[in-house]
């Protein structure tokens, strides 16, 4: 469950927000089995709408990264992310009779356009590394959150959800993703990139992400 | 009070949407100075880290323009919101005691992040007709409110503010924005956009940014 | 050959410029066999740094499309571009001694600037179809010259480079990305879409990074 | 002719590209007054093109910038371009029978789009700093050339030009641009920057940069 340097830093500058968020009621719910199915189908429709414009900043970040390896990693989540993750909500969604077009058609929550235009426009007026540190809560996140429900959830009708996160697929991408973020840092600010005055905007873009993340899941917990 | 033609096709397509943002509580309370100061307040801090963004977006707007004239008049908007509005809000607040380094060190509320990065995202994602639908209804909906107000406000505090968005300063860069958006719309879209198939993304577009300024006053009701 | 509507409309437009790119000196030297084994050296230095932002030009479009399904086409594209035809060079340069370091360390010389910059700028600047106007000369160009010199080559130690774009695999992604562009065009500017304002600004797009082409032929042909 | 530390120091990683920038054929020939009207005539027609995309990349700074002084530094930067420094080339155009229309209609050189790009997308694919690295040498080699010039010109007929670059004005928007370098840079990377790991990718796009210079000026003097 570690997933690199940056993100045992960033998640402790985070602070109080990080639990706020890996702990909220709606995480849960998933775990107890006492979520209404109505909130997590709400959720996976809003899901969806956030993984088309989370996987446009991961196209974005091809497009700031500064090695060819960089490129790669960036563009194969993107193409994870349309080809896995989304096809995930589509199936599930198609289980409970709402099929693709409904979930493109679904009108976006505030707090999803809050958290996904701000990701995308961290990549524009920043650079690469100020777009990783405003994706890294989610992907590391849900990993964090996949493995302790893994080892916690109760009776639950989101075992599915939670094997998903906590399963060995979704944890080697986190490792990936951390392994990403570590050589980037290292490459642009250097072995002790605490110490460069850029430090405190990555940790600014990390915390904002993840109380984003916040207001997202308490959206999802009200449909 | 109007503003050219493709605002009052929008402004039409927004149907109640456009309704709730012009007449919204928050905006009633400023007319008869029912508003405590505390939420006066607190907008102003909240729509200076909006203005900021705000202007970041008329700026990309430079560029994404076709002609030296729209350049220029984009150009105009951004440098008068930093040097004009921005400076007013400065003005207000110091009058309040809160100086320019604490306005802009105000933790941005989920809503106004949520609009100012749509807007920005808007731009980055479509054209330059995109980007000005979603520019739109903040500059023109402020116009068209000051308007109203100036005619019907009962004895309230808030006289000032009216009369900067009511005021012919005001009213006349609403005729400029309007004028701007009617000949780029044309250019791009010819003499009947609304035929265009593009003309229903520029409808959606306003509408969306309609509704997140409903939720900005919202938030700008509740400090 | 045939690659769609629009590239049938935007070729037409380009005129000569089209004829001197696809028909290029360089290009007859490859299918005659008499290009110097220096410059095709050279120019695989070059397209291999014009391939690197060429991919974040595709990555670009994810950004920028309008539906899952062109969101999808752009980001396999990038994936190609990244882990089939970079790679393809990689193994090339290989053989002639060069490795993958020196590659990357070239010296991007002005005419691979000006192309690969112009067609980001034409996504950054304008809209979905702009990017892809600007992207189809490279892609579809190749796929005519690859078609015609397999039919007409000579005795050529080229030939390994005719069969990639001449060949089954590489055809097929050209009809794909032609039938991408008549799909995103038609959505966005109807079924008759030369009478839009807007094509005008498509045919410019296409005709300039046509001509861009045949500048980057003459840098590979003067190492 | 001093502006700012960074610009020294930048200067001086670019050596001998510096020199063939700022000292030139066409320099020389501006200096002494030999330079045929025809080529500066066409000079002057691709620096209109060329000041259209630099007015854009000093908005696109303006959407990158992390203070409202940054902010307003470069939005006053790029009204000066639009309302000042193109308006001298419109008049100057005109004066030789080449009104505005023609002058936006010219076809762009291949040197040209190349380096106006090329900020742009320094711009887009890094942060502030990288942007303005890419910024400084045609606005601070202006200045340097300039200064050379109005204490070596000879009997010439360009010292129109030459008081234009190297009078008060233009120096002391010299010194303002380096000021705003030398802030923004220890802001991001502090009082030692030249220790920092991102300093190389500074110099490398103030380098580049400059040998696209090079490339405008021999563009410029073969009309």
């Amino acid at each position: 469950m570690s997933y690199g340097d940056c993100f045992g830093l960033w998640r402790q500058a985070a602070g109080q927000d990080w639990h706020d968020y890996t702990h909220h009621g709606f995480v849960e719910a998933l775990r107890d089995g006492s979520l209404p199915r109505e909130s997590f189908l709400h959720y996976l429709k809003q899901d969806y709408l956030f993984l088309v414009h989370f996987a446009r900043a991961w196209a974005l970040a091809v497009t700031k990264a500064g090695t060819i390896g960089e490129m790669r990693a960036c563009a194969a989540t993107c193409s994870a992310l349309i080809d896995g993750e989304m096809q995930l909500h589509v199936k599930s969604c198609a289980a409970e009779g709402v099929d693709e077009a409904s979930l493109a058609a679904t009108t976006e929550r505030v707090e999803n356009i809050a958290y996904t235009r701000y990701v995308l426009d961290a990549g524009h007026s920043g650079d690469f590394l100020e777009l990783l540190a405003a994706l890294a809560p989610c992907v590391l996140g849900y990993g964090e959150i996949g493995t302790r429900l893994m080892e916690n959830a109760e009776n639950t009708p989101y075992r599915d959800w939670i094997e998903t996160y906590g399963g060995p697929d979704y944890q080697k991408s986190c490792a990936r993703a951390g392994a990403l973020i570590d050589d980037a840092v290292r490459r642009r600010l250097g072995d002790t990139p605490e110490n460069s005055p850029g430090w405190q905007v990555l940790c600014d873009r990390f915390t904002t992400a993840t109380r984003l993340e916040v207001g997202f899941w308490q959206m999802a917990a009200t449909p």
